[in-house]
């Protein structure tokens, strides 16, 4: 492979075997994984899935809908709260694909009855404790009166949805395990009270989806950070640092001595300004380091990680040992701290083989 | 304008008026100002710079310089410590344009002497404190040799560099000015050092170029932010908030009562990760908020701020009045925490007019 300037490779290998993992585990509980496509944003990693007998995917946006549906996938749920601003995508979209959509304002309801004529489906979007997008569990007003506004109509009512993003800020299994018992019990509870419709319960962040084995009472798993994983999952727990899928490869521009560090060319252009408190390093990081070989990279080099960046440097702090063994024209891999912001950023990935990967980013137009 | 999406807002009258503002001041003090592009990355606002009388630029990678020639630039300073693994394409560019290029070591040094025909332009770089590359103003040793290097060979030393990005650390116009001087008293100690070889001296990030008036000393000035500004720019004393000149148009997509909180369609692949201590708030915050209207923008509303964000949500802090104002199927303006970082994740803006700008993100292939 030849790295020139900051390069996002992808290792096909773990990425697949993280999907076959998460596949497994969904099928043993009889729950259907819809997984997450805003991570990788890719046509070709979607269709790793599809070789797995993927059949429904999860998106962030209407556009990231299109990019899929341009690429075949035919059950699209859009796990953001529908932007009636942008209804005529939707309704175009709806006469090609099974859409599932997630309302919390009646306002939104209204818009799809008036405009989108081929039925989508409807989940209702709780607010399990992450204090983001959602309707609190107890507010039975809303809730009563979305389903009558579905009732009868070209619009089919499922059930509910919740991404409880406030696992990412679990600092162990325990933690996780707690946040989801606590989010699923919220959920059962509401299929228990509004059982005159038989709604589904959808929900699964990546770190409970991974730390988690057994799903009953759910109809769907959403995760999809779990194809790539990064160091928040590995800190959390939901992963190991060999089932991170994706690695910057940066050149080493400079060397300094006295700091025994080294400068990148990779920023935070390249790996996004997530940083993270690392418990190991005792200091907020920016990425871990590796070497890169041509089979991938090795381990996380021990005592070595990104210090700072900024738009296009990256500070890396280096062992004596490593910082002897680094030269200015060399190389360096960085584990990301978050795999889909590094992804979104780069807009595109290079496979071990240098076969180029697409994203999203760079073959739509975003504005 | 016709927002449905999250869109990148350039007033373009705000913009010129920050270009016009710097260059007159450069002139004032008789320092060439070579205004940073990372900041926009846009052949549209690089020709507004032209129109002032502006010639010479500062980029910050070899792909960013190609960018630009491409639209004509002939002086060009790569503003990062020279990567040799594109020494290929150095030597292109350097038959085309007249290169300013940054060496902390002697292997850059070596390789441009080797690889490089037609003549380039070579400052060496200083770390004035910042802690990220350049070399420390006391290692005589590298310096001397660097320069005698260069010697009698088809490149010119032409002086030093330094770019103090700790004054973004600053919480005061006086905290600034202190990091200015002393920088500038660092360079000119080594100006008069090395007198021999008669160097120029250039330094200047966006906030002391704002905040100091008189350069005298200095050769060129490389500021870039100033074009744009922000919201950290502002806290630190470098402009006022009417003097950002980009906002991020988003759609309100959902209302939550109980939080006094609206959900916009606007996340971290939109506004970056940046985020900010807001004094005023006492709180950390990623963007303020106002209204777009058909001339451009309001002033930031009170007591409204991005509270959190996540990869497309952001979760918006609204006063009473304002909250009662803001529908679902509404639009917020965001002011973005770092304007350079949101530019490169949105890659590409819409003037007022509803005419699009370009951004080099999305018309270069990155990889």
């Amino acid at each position: 492979m030849n790295i020139t300037k900051p390069t996002l490779l992808l290792d096909e290998k773990i990425a697949k075997r993280n999907i076959k993992r998460m596949v497994k585990k969904a099928r043993a509980s009889n729950v259907e994984l819809k997984p997450h496509f805003k991570t990788h944003q890719s046509h070709i990693v979607g269709r790793w899935f599809r070789e797995e007998g993927v059949k429904a995917i999860t998106v962030s946006s209407v556009s990231m809908a299109e990019y899929f549906a341009e690429d075949d996938w035919k059950f699209i749920m859009i796990a953001f709260p529908v932007n009636i601003l942008e209804i005529d995508k939707i309704a175009a979209l709806a006469a090609n694909v099974e859409l599932t959509l997630l309302v919390t304002d009646t306002k939104q309801v209204k818009e799809l009855l008036a405009n989108v004529e081929i039925y989508v489906n409807i989940l209702i979007e709780i607010d399990c404790g992450s204090r983001r997008s959602g309707l609190n569990p107890n507010d039975n007003d809303t809730i009563v009166e979305l389903i009558s506004l579905l009732k009868g109509t070209q619009h089919h009512f499922k059930g509910f949805y919740s991404h409880f993003g406030h696992t990412y800020g679990a600092s162990s299994n325990e933690e996780v395990l707690g946040i989801y018992n606590e989010s699923l019990h919220t959920l059962t509870d509401l299929q228990l009270k509004y059982a005159y419709v038989k709604p589904t319960i959808s929900l699964g962040d990546t770190p409970s989806c991974s730390i988690v084995d057994d799903f009953t009472g759910l109809s769907s798993i959403h995760a999809g950070n779990f194809v790539f994983y990064d160091l928040t999952q590995a800190q959390i727990g939901s992963c190991k640092l060999d089932d991170i899928a994706i690695a910057l490869g940066c050149p080493v521009v400079s060397k300094n001595d006295e700091r025994q560090e080294v400068i990148i060319y990779g920023g935070g252009v390249h790996l996004s300004k997530e940083s993270m408190y690392d418990k190991e390093f005792d200091e907020t990081i920016y990425g871990r380091v590796v070497r890169i070989d041509k089979d991938g990279w090795s381990a996380p080099l021990k005592d070595c990680y990104v210090r700072s960046i900024s738009q296009e440097h990256g500070v890396v702090k280096l062992s004596k040992q490593e910082f002897d063994k680094t030269m200015v024209g060399g190389v360096l891999g960085i584990l990301p701290v978050h795999s889909c912001m590094t992804a979104d950023v780069l807009g595109g990935y290079t496979l071990i083989s240098g076969e180029s990967v697409d994203h999203y980013k760079f073959t739509s137009v975003k504005n």
